[in-house]
């Protein structure tokens, strides 16, 4: 087993010439520790010792506590910004446009929950924290006018203004990211299942199954 | 303006004898802080800073930053739970008792948006942080059993389980804390119908207005 592991990380890490854990392995348990300490609480010592490694070893690999932030935060918010523009090219009415980046957003967060968890906490500490930030507002506002079309299609109740349905919707998926564990019982499948119903339908007993 | 704002410090701050600020003025701008940057981010100096006080002048306010942190996520941790038990007791249906719960948590996260915030990213980085986030644990468990008795009364849905459901009712309200402001449009009563009008009915259009 740990030959197999150092022949995967001989290939992944080759650029930085560490045996032992690959690039890949150092950046999800940085994002472990995020995760359980909160990120500013989380030092590179705290990294090391989460692999068992000395500073520097870890220093090999990547060059700084932002660097890991900006692999996994930047990469979670570009493929939500897919999902999203994926849906504003999609040739489908604006209502079945809103479930498709619900479910898709859904998938995203379930496929790196932790990432997506540290995008949510960030607070614009610095230029790539502020950056992550006002991408994750321009994603938001973009979905405003899709509900508003989907409210003037009829698809969604318009008793209710855009935007606050928009944080509502967010709200409930996003939280998602606090929970989810994509080991567990329940597949992205199931959960993006499960929220397009709730989404739609509320807890209100359904008249069909 | 300034007169009045001392008058009312010296009164409120009068037990550890500031004058300028009261021991609720520094608190309010601690949280503030915190909000800002995050909680762990954040260290007395600037908390100082917000205020324009010195560090030495803050420490006749307050002894620590874990201090303020009892302060006021354990007080709207305390409210929160205060609403858990009330709709307990209740004696209505407990369809009426999820809406209750529902519509009273929002109305604390509406008091006090920024002190649930602040409990809702805690990491459990210290002995007050744990304690608070078995606290918050214990609370969402106690509100699974209240959403089962509602699904076996007919008042919810039973095709999704309950701890699912729990959670996405508690994820949508929760999200409020990010970005409700008190001051702002939208008072607790309009939102809090908002969202039992969304959380029960969804985003379908509504049969009646």
């Amino acid at each position: 087993m740990d030959c197999v592991k150092n022949e995967k990380s001989a290939v992944q890490g080759a650029a930085r010439g560490r045996p032992g854990y690959s690039r890949e392995d150092v950046i999800r348990a940085a994002v472990r520790a995020f995760t359980a300490r909160g990120y500013d609480a989380t030092s590179m010592d705290n990294v090391a010792s989460e692999l068992g490694i000395s500073k520097s070893a870890l220093y090999h690999h990547i060059s700084s506590k932002e660097e890991i932030l900006e692999l996994t935060v930047v990469q979670a918010l570009s493929r939500l910004e897919g999902v999203a523009e994926e849906m504003a090219a999609a040739d489908v009415s604006a209502g079945e446009r809103v479930r498709g980046l619900l479910r898709g957003s859904i998938e995203v967060l379930c496929s790196d929950p932790k990432s997506v968890a540290l995008l949510l906490r960030l607070r614009g500490n610095s230029e790539v924290e502020r950056s992550a930030l006002e991408r994750r507002r321009t994603l938001t506002r973009s979905v405003v006018p899709l509900v508003e079309e989907a409210q003037e299609e009829g698809a969604i109740r318009s008793d209710i203004e855009a935007p606050l349905l928009t944080r509502m919707i967010f709200g409930m998926i996003n939280s998602t990211s606090d929970w989810y564990e994509p080991e567990g019982r329940l597949d992205a499948e199931e959960l993006a299942s499960a929220f397009e119903s709730v989404v739609f339908g509320g807890l209100a007993p359904q008249a069909t199954g």
